[in-house]
């Protein structure tokens, strides 16, 4: 079927390959004309240099989906599409909206009858060759009339193996891509999906950097702990050399932490034992933040999910004053002085 | 080779019956002759009844696996064997001991001039098909000698594809065995390897919960805040009946989360999706908390994963004084009274 | 001066009560007359039925303090004080409002002139005897008419010693009230300030239950671990009956935790050392929820505060699905078994 | 009576200075002459230059108060003690010993049948003025012959207005030392409560960093969020510029915070608004790690205390690796690459 896709990054971009290659048509804009013309030489794309002319190539109901930055420019695209559209074309924001937004842009679009689908679409820069695993949230006919777009772009059943117990007839979420609920239900599963990415992310790190510091009883040796300082009691246990990257690449294999994060992290550390190229300054892209928030809403639990987003603040230093505060309580109470260089 | 294997629960069964089936001979013993008899009836499989007796029947130097409970149940074989065995055999201590009980097994054994190698074991009930990933600690001439085993037991490097990067020769780690190092260094790596598990799956368990009490603001219309409860600003923004077990098994495909326990987890939800027939009360059994305590001592932050564990002592109640106190305080300060049934 | 009061019950009355006394005269409505009547026989207090006699008998610029319980009923109050007072009048909005809703309801009140202060208060019960102390958001010009009512509400600056370094002229806050910053700031203030009261009293709760339980390793010696629990290495260190009630009150003088929380919990704990009649679920009211979505969206890792609160959420078994899913995934990969009643 | 004072560092210098005017007779003793010198001068204080002339000068049977680094250097002092005292000799250890080596000191002094107390001591360098909060572990005996030590040091009953409910004669606890329990109940509850004073200092400096940075929407604007970092939804509900110092001083008086390391804060604040003077390296001393292996150990949740102290760590940068590999995983998964100076 007939796509127009706006935004041609690396997802965007990616997204439209996967689907030429598999049979349909794309119409692709981007407000950079070389994005354009790059994708535009694929078969069976054409690039357009308008929103208006994305829409006069396509047929009605048009299918378009937007895959730019979240916030106020996917806001300022779904504005321009609800005058550029019409009554039954359908909007799949692919993008990482929030999910309360998706609601209040299918309210800006349902004033012309144009539907909108949110999809989280989670893979990265593999999902042009693993496929993209699709969180979709809309109407039941919207979603009907799209699917085969989300059936190409999906890893498909076969990616995997099935789960023991799953035979027969192939259950949609087996094919890579859910109808989750109502309007803001797919970008609210992906929200959830990213906050577990940060726990498990943050679990191997927090794992890696204990290995990493398991020869601290060698190197404390040197360095005695002072009034200031907790010695450790008991240096013979953590005399250990862990072989980090090769440690990695043992857990891929039979063991209960095998995860695709893993993998990633085998690879990173095989190219560099000691990841000096990095900083060490984590960003954190909104979806962490709002499964915590979520979390505090509903009134359940988070600890290990909101610790993983609390940890990449600090990463940035965003706590500095309060550690001033505890520096300077302990100065007040108990004379102490911090250690230069400490 | 041959290899002597002390106890014959679900673990030490599996090992046996992967080792055998690869052409190696297992005298075997356990303290309930019923299981002895069962393992004794695969092929090259030798039961007996005493530890003298399996002994008797190994090569020298023996290679004896002990794979029974970690704590007094293990330091009380170690010290048998320590009584009969001789100079140059080797234990392999394979369950779950605490790596500072190996420095002082070692050194019960090596008074005799015996040697310890400690072999984390990871892969549960499913390690029989798909191998068992093994972290080894202990000399290199220990573990040069008893490596067939290992590699027998192993997944093999078939198991994932390769890393990226990886070519060539196939590294140790790849076979699923790693020698992390000197005494000690295998259930090190094995303890933080089961932190990272318990962070991961509580990463998991809080998203769910989360997905599972997105419809928590059609709830809670019928039972409205009260000076005791927060009221949720926005219930609108929470009324969406996600299909959990669907989107577990979304997830295995493509997604970031993807990871043999998300498998694990999709299992269970199309089994059971209320998981109905769990009370949650989740136990841990050690390793979770060795490695917390080796994060304090080596005075690193390890958030999520101290979160993960003391979620599991929250599920069993240990915090309920704690909790009393909490409401004790309020209502000393403010006459607020516990809601009752809440 | 002249206030009229609205919301009559412990908190209100009780201001109203260090209002008269002091000399100010009091206008008091509670939608419940038999308040309304028992408040009027105090010296100096003026019962009314509505509003509008309330608004009949205040002078102008009327203030009118509101103090009944957040959400939708303060919000109640404030649209139908927005047709009764007139331009210049004064709204002191003295309850636990989302400071997010003072925006909405100073633009309520705005439209007709009328001029909006939030006023976090915070003081509990005792606040009758002690004072209570106030955190104001508003204009200035409203906030310096207001002030003599501010004056007589807080505990002044006698109630604790001076801070060494602050002499001469006592400062506003010293009195115990503070013009925070414009509209919401107030409530801001009174936010983050019981946010830090979750987590204090989280500390104090968290380490009596660690004392409570320091007999563990009598108490363990009968029922020791098995195969799904961890032993306790070192039950020796473990065998101390603390005298929970003695300690609280021993760390009243002299020590680095004292704290008003700690003399209400040493009152509690001497009034019944084990706390039974508390059954451990622990409501929130809002504050603390706010103050972790403050450091979310702040950016700014809030650990201990949000723990804290998750622990409260926990108390209340919110948490139910996550573990029952831990326990899904343990028999899953490890054929664990829930021990029963565990 | 007579006290025998080894260490005179400011606690020790200081509890001399306190028994000596209350009418105590003080043998002190420190490795460096001028120490002992500068107390000499005091009234009833004599100085000495070794323990042998120490134990010389007091009479059977004699205390000892040891006031020394915990550790290696107490763990010196009592071995010579062990040597230099005779049966039925007390010695008092004031200082931070972590429990577990009072266990083995009192072995050790035991030996000769010198008796152990552990004292802990809480009240850093304002202890001279306020006195000392004691928490003591031993032998009844040893105990009631040191007790008029103790009541000198402690703060006394009249520190603080008595809790309502206690009436008639003064309990122990409220002169301000307690004899918690037999060998290492002392340092044992000392221990727990500098986890809380850690808790504490945590809730409260992670507030004020809350209201650090409630200004953030007004610094945003300009900053905008990237695909790297997650915009700020709501700016405008963040340009507080909340008055630091003086919400310190004002929650002094009549709020729920009420505490002396919030009169700490303020005085801290009202000197340097900007605490600019202090780098924000926070270190720790060893009775934070102990609590939180005490509660791991125990098996009961401490989130809120051990937040408080990885937050130490993340203060040092001790999570360095951790984050190093958390940026590797996101660029191999997402291409994302950190920013440069974030």
């Amino acid at each position: 079927m007939q796509l127009g896709m706006i935004g041609l990054g690396r997802m965007g971009a990616n997204i439209v390959r996967r689907l030429v290659e598999d049979g349909h048509e794309c119409v692709v804009y981007d407000h950079n004309p070389d994005a354009v013309k790059a994708i535009a030489e694929e078969p069976r794309a054409t690039g357009v240099s308008s929103l208006q002319e994305l829409a006069e190539k396509l047929a009605k109901p048009r299918v378009v989906w937007v895959m730019v930055p979240a916030g106020d420019i996917t806001t300022g695209v779904i504005g321009d599409l609800a005058k550029t559209l019409e009554a039954d074309d359908i909007v799949i924001d692919g993008g990482n909206s929030y999910y309360r937004d998706d609601m209040r842009h299918a309210k800006t679009l349902g004033e012309n009858g144009i539907r909108l689908l949110d999809c989280g679409t989670s893979g990265g820069v593999w999902g042009r060759e693993r496929g993209y695993c699709l969180m979709i949230g809309g109407s039941e006919d919207a979603f009907s009339h799209a699917e085969p777009i989300f059936a190409t772009i999906a890893p498909g059943v076969d990616s995997v193996p099935r789960t023991p117990g799953r035979e027969g007839e192939v259950a949609q979420c087996e094919k890579g891509y859910l109808h989750c609920g109502p309007c803001g239900a797919g970008h609210f599963v992906k929200m959830v999906h990213n906050g577990i990415e940060y726990g498990m992310m943050a679990s191997l790190a927090e794992g890696l950097n204990i290995l990493r510091n398991a020869d601290i009883g060698t190197r404390s040796k040197k360095g005695q702990g002072d009034a200031e300082t907790a010695p450790l009691t008991n240096p013979e246990f953590y005399e250990y050399n862990i072989p980090i990257p090769e440690v990695a690449e043992l857990w891929r294999r039979g063991s209960v932490v095998g995860s695709w994060l893993l993998d990633l992290t085998a690879i990173a550390l095989h190219e560099a034992p000691d990841l000096a190229e990095f900083a060490g300054h984590v960003s954190d892209s909104g979806e962490g933040r709002w499964t915590s928030i979520a979390a505090i809403d509903e009134g359940v639990p988070a600890p290990v999910l909101t610790s993983a987003l609390y940890s990449r603040f600090a990463s940035r230093r965003l706590d500095e004053f309060a550690d001033k505060a505890l520096s300077a309580m302990r100065k007040q109470f108990g004379g102490h002085v911090e250690k230069p260089g400490s």
